[in-house]
């Protein structure tokens, strides 16, 4: 009854969404501010007689926001149900087994393997250097259909610096597509949206998920040249001609102009993250250098299941991934400020014993 | 630089969405009539807080609601973005070439042959009866892995009767899963989800798009056995987690239980669709019997496209099809009573030249 292909998959598992409101969530990277302001009034003022009619399939007065946002053509701008829908229809239309594996790094974003089950793609993970940073050597002494990662990765939030991409890119074969992942990017990293023009096969994915606190929304996008943007728009247009509905396009063209508010919140962040890593370390833990709106951390002698049991018993959710290599660390969204002086209260009593 | 997946593609085309207001739009089947006057309470209300967190990933509270009014079990239903992205992973985790070729109508939801080329899945077309009706010989005589149709069809507007469901269900191989696509089954058709129970490898698709008036909400469902919904579940956890955003999960809940306005704003739609159908038949026009909120219609000598021209230099959209078989068809959207009359004027002016 059932496709070959459905038993090739093995789902990808979110962190834990628990509907009641008995936690402080710091494990799925939420941002811990609203959103704009603006979308209440959105949302207020909304015009219900709109949703009878089929969104504009292209959503093309969102994409020209965007564009006008990060300063390219509306024809370099692609939107999706979420960052992970954008993700899905790279991988259906870039990664192709018969150019050579897909390639990215051994700790990252678990829904990569699991996009590559979804269509059939190998994929080889590349190993990250001693202290959990990217290795461009890696990448490139493999013969390979592709590369994707997020900058910062995920779940270290170790930046990869704009240097070491323009690098990989020059000695990176043109004809294979370089996909970075810019989920966590407004956080403190320097967006590589600025080299699409040099490299026509370089993709910029975006989400307004974090940095835009809107991931109850479900929308991301990808930026790069029109022709990399032409074959998603085949690829989606193959899937559901309209993923991204007209409520959540109006709301996308508010929130992305009201940078001066999200500057504000993320910048707090920002504040928090840095004083959450200098008070921890003061407790002698161990804090990979972040530029993401987490961090990830560990001690000798605390597995990282420990940590997340304890700390759930406490009134907090953290994330703990029991995958080999990383078992002693946890990933800690940075809340807002009050958040984290409770979670700091918690763990020095965990460190106490 | 792409896959050869993507070479393979050819992208569904969908009616068109002019983005400003100068046309009665009767081309894509929406609904003229208003969404459920409480989803504007509900959006006046909204806290926009929520945004900030993901949406339930498996939308539990809206399937509830939705299985509630069905009278199914929770765990028979399986929601998406579209009842276009619910198909999608019905044609991955269902539909597979080693098991058969898929069957579906020769005249039907454009769509189909359109997944068959995202995943690389063979089908047949099944020739119609002459009257335009579904041959249920046709679907048992090949072996197939699956059979899919809309019921009433698109463009035909012809409903299957549930006798015939019935009779096809029993005939065909319990082993291969039967799609039964009922977008437009609340302008007068019986649903097969009655069926469900005794038929294990029966799904019912749905969608919110036409009786319900949200077709910019993008929300769909589907109600089967619970081993058909969890393998459905499957492969939306491959693809991407959260498709149904927070808003629409809501929107959904609240629109499904205010039974009685959709029933009043469908039955006015029946009701023009009668008065429709009788007048073009006086204008010596071809009409097939319609369960649906569309009318498939010709008369001799009059091309479809001519047609279409023609309505559109007037004011009016409706749908032409340039596909062997139906050239001389239009498919009209039933509007509101008044845009029918306006209709009816400018074909009368068509009939005389």
């Amino acid at each position: 009854m059932f496709s070959e292909r459905l038993k090739r998959l093995s789902p990808y598992v979110p962190g834990e969404q628990p509907q009641d409101k008995t936690y402080i969530k710091l494990n799925t990277n939420e941002n811990p501010y609203p959103p704009s302001p603006e979308i209440r009034d959105l949302l207020r003022d909304f015009s219900i007689e709109r949703l009878r009619l089929y969104p504009d399939p292209q959503s093309k007065v969102l994409c020209q926001t965007i564009a006008k946002a990060h300063n390219v053509d509306v024809e370099q701008v692609f939107v999706g149900n979420g960052s992970d829908e954008v993700l899905s229809f790279v991988f259906y239309a870039f990664f192709d087994s018969a150019m050579g594996k897909l390639l990215f790094p051994e700790f990252t974003y678990s829904f990569y393997p699991v996009y590559c089950d979804y269509y059939g793609i190998d994929y080889k993970k590349i190993q990250l250097n001693d202290d959990y940073s990217l290795s461009t050597e890696g990448f490139l002494n493999e013969t390979s259909c592709g590369i994707i990662f997020p900058n910062p990765n995920a779940p270290t939030g170790i930046l990869f610096p704009i240097k070491k991409i323009e690098q990989l890119m020059k000695k990176y074969p043109k004809d294979r597509v370089v996909v970075i992942d810019e989920a966590y990017i407004d956080f403190g990293g320097e967006s590589a949206i600025g080299l699409i023009s040099r490299f026509k096969n370089l993709l910029v994915a975006r989400t307004y998920s974090k940095s835009m606190s809107l991931a109850g929304l479900r929308l991301g996008y990808a930026i790069g040249d029109e022709k990399l943007i032409n074959a998603l728009v085949a690829a989606k247009d193959s899937f559901n001609s309209y993923p991204v509905d007209t409520l959540t396009q109006k709301i996308g063209e508010v929130a992305i102009k009201d940078s001066a508010y999200y500057e504000k919140i993320n910048g707090k962040i920002i504040k928090t993250r840095e004083f959450l890593t200098s008070e921890l370390k003061s407790l002698g833990w161990e804090v990979l250098p972040s530029t993401a709106n987490f961090i990830f951390m560990r001690k000798k002698g605390l597995p990282g299941k420990e940590i997340y049991l304890t700390l759930k018993k406490n009134g907090l959710l953290v994330r703990y991934f029991d995958i080999d290599g990383i078992k002693d660390f946890v990933r800690i969204t940075i809340g807002q400020q009050e958040d984290v002086e409770t979670l700091l209260g918690k763990i020095k009593k965990l460190d106490t014993g």
